[in-house]
């Protein structure tokens, strides 16, 4: 089974799709662009999003829910993001569906029934959302409001992938409100580093964080924070995104408040997102030609226990101790699966929970009854050891933790040795058509070059980092005088 | 604040929907018929969702995530389900929106990016699943699967009312497949019993587990069970249904198994689901004149803190042993909230958190430093105690226990006082049009009596109680004879 999968290097994209379904992630549904979550998948999703909504209720937000349609007049309020996603929105327009008179069995659009107003499914919530704030706010007591919501949302993208883009996907969308530009800015700069921190020390992916260009931002953003990893075929895929959004909402939605000194203000505002994409960077930074790598962090299964026997007799021996070996375990909050299936042989298994990425494995035989041992396999590494059964919990914890450990640095150093300075264009089109990776050259800043550099190279400015270093320089395009590296690359 | 609201015996509808708004649990939209789940709400659901979640899990069940959209030669597959639904449902017909020339600034539907075949939003999942499963059943080694979904759905009701019908809504719906009926069956009982469970233990609200009359029965379903609740204005409440759906779906989605003989079989289905309209039931069981009312085992907040003071120096006296409180009650995972906002005054808190339903009160003041007390009042009734600070834990403790079972027995005994036995039809409508509840009268199983006695009446046949005593006697509509009394009544 694992050894079906098309390697990295043949074939990365094919690679990618065949782990996705092969180890019963996704797959496509009979709606175009639009997947369906298997429950392999949606165990890792579930991981993904309880520790992410532990982590917003420490920072104050609370959840809601807001509608899943937006009226096409409010849609169109705030003319920026009704302009970025206009172009690709499902648009309901009729309430009913009746009888097909020509053609028995079948249903038609029933015309009589078309809505006064279009409605469009939701891309993003700011529309709604800021028309919902305009009632909540009239005074500086009602501020901050700090709202995240889990939902899901629809772009109508032309080009699919499995997690990384599809139509209809699932994300959280945090909606905050402020008195102040001040405190707006430093809500979006904070969720961008729970985003970062999460990525880092659960999917254990390094990322740079940054801030978008101004062509790169979100529809109606005055500053858009990001998160960027780096995949194994040295593309960069956005991970998250934390929108400073200034006033733009607030007028175009009319929310003003009375502030503490008596006067009245536009509310500043702030939103930020994940997505199931995280699941994609997740598959493409760990996973290798066998299949998939899951950091310890987040596996549904994070050791699995499959036996070794032969007839009725030796399993129920060996289940005795495999049993006892999973409750010591569970007591530790470790998740374990004892796979006790009959109807398969020990080699499909290890070959079944290798593919879908399962940390560690224990295998456990007659042999190990006598011995009183274990036979231990990562899965990061493929190493096997043999391991005292008395010991067994301590050596499973710190293995997971080690795994944990070094998925990440294992990542970053990769990471590393794909950052490139370049300081001049044929070397740029060099590194991105051959190594790829980051490549961090000067530029002049204007859009021009920007749009230029991309039309020739498919590279985009993926961040300028936060804490970028201030240097000199002249921009790899233009020749023009440049204050600062940024970063590009080819991306998802 | 609190006595603002209209009094049930008043306007029950506009009590019902005074305390939806005025302890922020939801609003109505922009959009017609959806709505605004507010914090306080929607952490209501989180509660019900994570309770729910687990007792599924335990039953075997794992959560994937299937497309918001049917298209429409599927959505038309199963006939009577498509027939049912159709009436109702959002149409998704286009994909684009473009600038209106005549109009800047507004967008119009882009007539050129009409879709080839129109897309359903679900109004529920079946199709879309089934569809699915097709590819995913081969053989009885299969089966069963036992898969459930957390997804928002919309039924485009014309009359919509906060919760308890509104044209989004949230909700889970299992889907499983099963090789044999007997298996199925068994699994739609489990799931019925599992509601009935839920909601008894975690919501306090008595339930009847029974089976729908065919009219009654969702579309598709062969039989439909259901747990039945009665509200205080003596209006019964459908509050789960769990479909055993036969071979249905399996059929118009050729959904066949090799079974363990070699033979070829259609594949048994079950499906079943309960939504955020549980949060309507909720309150219209146990809230009163003064607002909401939770039982503790659901309730965001189970104790909240107001201290008296006067002055910055006896607020911060206060405040100090109030944290000690609120410290040593969530060791014992009570959720405890200390309100020390300075711009609000004990009354106004007193009555907010009397609104939003919170299960127990502690108020401490300068005399409680002094006599080391407590203030502790009930919200279900009302009543203050005084308690000594060194037996607080265990009074809360054991307080929140006795309001769980306080509210369920009331609410039991209202239930009971509200079935009534009648024998004639002329009772019948007596006993519906003054006191109102489960009326248990004798009915002759036909169609014709039952739309009678609906068209006639209101009353709708709840449900045959599972467990329903046979007797003989006649219908109290058509004189025929009858086996069992069935329970009727009016209904949301």
């Amino acid at each position: 089974m694992a050894n079906k999968l098309t390697s990295r290097n043949t074939d990365y994209s094919k690679w990618y799709n065949e782990i996705v379904v092969n180890a019963d992630l996704a797959e496509n549904s009979a709606v175009r662009g639009c997947m369906i979550i298997k429950p392999y998948g949606y165990a890792i999703w579930e991981k993904m999003q309880a520790e992410l909504d532990k982590m917003f209720k420490a920072t104050g937000h609370e959840n809601a829910y807001f509608p899943l349609f937006v009226p096409k007049s409010l849609f169109e309020a705030e003319e920026k993001n009704a302009e970025g996603f206009a172009k690709e929105c499902a648009v309901v327009t009729h309430y009913r569906l009746k009888n097909d008179e020509d053609n028995p069995g079948k249903l038609i659009v029933d015309p009589n029934a078309k809505l006064e107003e279009e409605l469009v499914v939701r891309p993003t919530s700011e529309a709604v959302i800021w028309n919902t704030y305009k009632s909540w706010i009239q005074s500086y007591r009602d501020l901050p409001i700090l709202i995240n919501q889990w939902a899901n949302v629809v772009r109508w993208e032309m080009r699919t992938r499995l997690f990384l883009r599809t139509a209809e996907f699932l994300w959280q969308e945090g909606h905050t409100a402020h008195a102040t530009k001040a405190e707006a800015i430093a809500e979006a700069r904070q969720m961008n580093q729970v985003y970062a921190d999460f990525v880092e020390n659960y999917m254990a992916i390094p990322v740079i964080q940054g801030i978008k260009t101004e062509s790169e931002r979100f529809a109606g953003a005055v500053e858009t924070f990001c998160i960027e990893a780096l995949m194994q075929d040295g593309k960069a895929l956005q991970a998250g995104t934390s929108h400073f959004l200034g006033q733009n909402f607030s007028k175009a939605f009319d929310v003003k408040y009375a502030t503490a000194e008596g006067g009245l203000d536009y509310v500043w505002a702030t939103s930020w997102g994940v997505s199931t994409r995280l699941i994609g960077a997740l598959i493409m930074t760990h996973s290798d030609d066998n299949g998939l790598v899951l950091p310890p962090n987040l596996a549904p299964i994070q050791v699995v226990i499959i036996p070794i026997y032969k007839g009725e007799e030796e399993q129920n021996e060996v289940a005795i101790t495999a049993e006892k070996i999973k409750r010591d375990l569970e007591e530790k909050n470790i998740r374990v699966k004892f796979d006790n299936r009959d109807k398969f042989k020990p080699g499909y298994k290890f070959n079944d929970y290798e593919l879908k990425g399962v940390p560690l494995r224990i295998a456990i035989g007659p042999k190990d009854l006598k011995n009183g041992t274990l036979e231990i396999a990562r899965r990061d590494t493929l190493s096997k050891s043999i391991v005292s059964q008395g010991e067994i919990v301590g050596y499973i914890t710190s293995e997971l933790e080690k795994i944990q450990i070094d998925l990440f640095e294992k990542a970053k150093a990769f990471r590393s040795e794909n950052i490139t300075k370049v300081d001049d264009f044929e070397s740029f089109k060099e590194v991105l058509n051959g190594k790829g990776g980051f490549v961090s050259a000067h530029w002049d800043g204007t859009n021009e070059s920007e749009e230029a550099i991309k039309k020739d190279t498919k590279a985009t400015i993926r961040c300028i980092p936060l804490d970028n270093e201030q240097e000199a320089g002249v921009c790899v395009f233009s020749g023009n005088p440049s204050l600062q590296r940024v970063l590009f690359a080819k991306s998802y």
